[in-house]
C-alpha cells in the first residue's frame, strides 16, 4: 500500500523541526515506517541547490529564478527520495514543500500565483501532499525564536513585512484547500502542538496514534 | 533603439567560441556595441548554477530537474544581463540559449517538448532570439575537436548516441523555425564559417558587416 506524504509548513521559528521529530516518533511507535526530510534539500542534488538558496544577500536571486531553483530541488527530492519511499509503503514527513514556494515567492516576493502553478505543473504534474500541517504563530514570536537559536539563513534576513506576507500567504493557502490543510496554533506548548498534530493526522488520514515524548530540535 | 539577441548553437567542438569572438569583432568594427556571453552562465548567480550542471556524473540530475536548473540560470542571465543590454541598444551574442535545453534535455534526454515549452513560458514568456546560428557538424568531428582541447565537462561525457540525438534535435528545431534559425556548415575553415555567419546576419538583421580577423578561442 502506498505511503502518505505529510508536509509541515510555517514561518521561521514555528517549531517545525521539533514537531516533525516527535510526529515521526509517534508514527514509528504505531509500526509505520516514517522518513523525516526537509526542503529545500532531501537529496544530494537538492542539498547542493539549497546552498544557493539559503546563503547570500536577500536580493541574490530574481524571484522567478528563485521559484525555478526551489522546483529544481523539489523535483530531485520527489524523484530520488519521496516517490520511492511512498511506493514501498513508507510515510514521508517533510519540513516544507510546495506551499513554502507559494507563500515565499508568490505572496511575499510577488511572483504571480499562476506562474508558480505553471512551474509546479511542469515539474511535478498534479502531485500534492496527502496532508499539510500549517504551524501558525505571530511573526514577532517566530523571528525571536529563530534569532535565539542563532541559525540565520538568507530567508530569516528578509524584513518583518516580508514575513507578515509569508504568514498571510500560508493562511490563505489553508483557506483555499481546507481538505488538505490543517492550521495548528504554534504558540501553544510543544506537547499541546504535538497533540493537535496527532488529532489532525488521525482525523484526516485515519490512523490512531499515541503521543510521543517531545523530541529535541536538531538545530 | 532596442538591440538584437543573436544566439549561437551547436554540439561540442562546433567552434562556437571562435566564431562568437570573431562576430563580436565584426559588429564592433561596424560601430555596434556587442556583448559576448554564454550559457549556462552569463551572470553571477547563473555561473553558480552552471557549476552544478557541468560537473559530476552524467546521471547526476533527473532530466526535468536539469531543465529547471537551465531555466533558472537563463532567467537570471536574461534579467540581469541580456534585457538591460538590449534596452540600451547593445547587441548580445550568446554561446548557447534556449535551443540547447530543447536539444539536450528534450531530444537527447527525453523530456517531452511540451514540458520544456511550459517551463520556457513560465520562466521567460514568449522571449525568443532575433537570430539563431546553428553551427552544424558530424558528431565524431566535434567530439574529436572537443577532446583535443581537453576541456571536458559533464555534457562531453555523454555517449555518442546522445550527441547524435542532440545534433538531430538542433536540425529539427531549425527546420521548425526557419525564419529565426540559420544552419551553418561548421566543417568548413573558420574564415568560411565566419563569412557564412556574416551573410546570415546581413540577410536576417539588415546590417552590413565586413569580415574580421579570426579570433583566438578563449578555451
Amino acid at each position: 500500500m502506498r505511503g502518505r506524504l505529510i508536509t509541515i509548513e510555517g514561518g521561521e521559528g514555528a517549531g517545525k523541526s521539533t514537531q516533525i521529530g516527535t510526529l515521526v516518533a509517534a508514527l514509528a511507535a504505531a509500526g509505520i515506517e516514517a522518513l523525516r526530510t526537509r526542503e529545500p534539500g532531501g537529496a544530494p542534488g537538492a542539498e547542493a541547490i539549497r546552498a544557493l538558496l539559503v546563503n547570500g544577500g536577500t536580493d541574490r536571486w530574481d524571484p522567478v529564478t528563485e521559484t525555478l531553483l526551489h522546483y529544481a530541488a523539489r523535483r530531485e527530492h520527489v524523484v530520488r527520495l519521496i516517490q520511492p519511499a511512498l511506493a514501498r509503503g513508507a510515510w514521508v514527513v517533510s519540513d516544507r514543500f510546495a506551499d513554502s514556494t507559494m507563500a515565499y515567492q508568490s505572496y511575499a516576493q510577488g511572483v504571480p500565483r499562476t506562474q508558480v502553478e505553471a512551474i509546479h505543473a511542469a515539474a511535478l504534474g498534479a502531485m500534492r501532499p496527502d496532508l499539510t500541517l500549517l504551524l501558525d504563530l505571530p511573526v514577532a514570536v517566530g523571528l525571536a525564536r529563530a534569532g535565539a537559536r542563532g541559525a540565520t539563513n538568507r530567508y530569516e534576513r528578509f524584513d518583518a513585512d516580508f514575513h507578515e506576507r509569508v504568514r498571510a500567504g500560508f493562511l490563505d493557502i489553508a483557506r483555499r484547500e481546507p481538505e488538505r490543510c490543517a492550521v495548528i496554533d504554534a504558540t501553544a506548548a510543544p506537547e499541546l502542538v504535538h497533540a493537535a498534530i496527532l488529532a489532525a493526522v488521525t482525523a484526516r488520514l485515519g490512523v490512531a496514534l499515541r503521543p510521543a515524548a517531545i523530541a529535541a530540535s536538531p538545530t
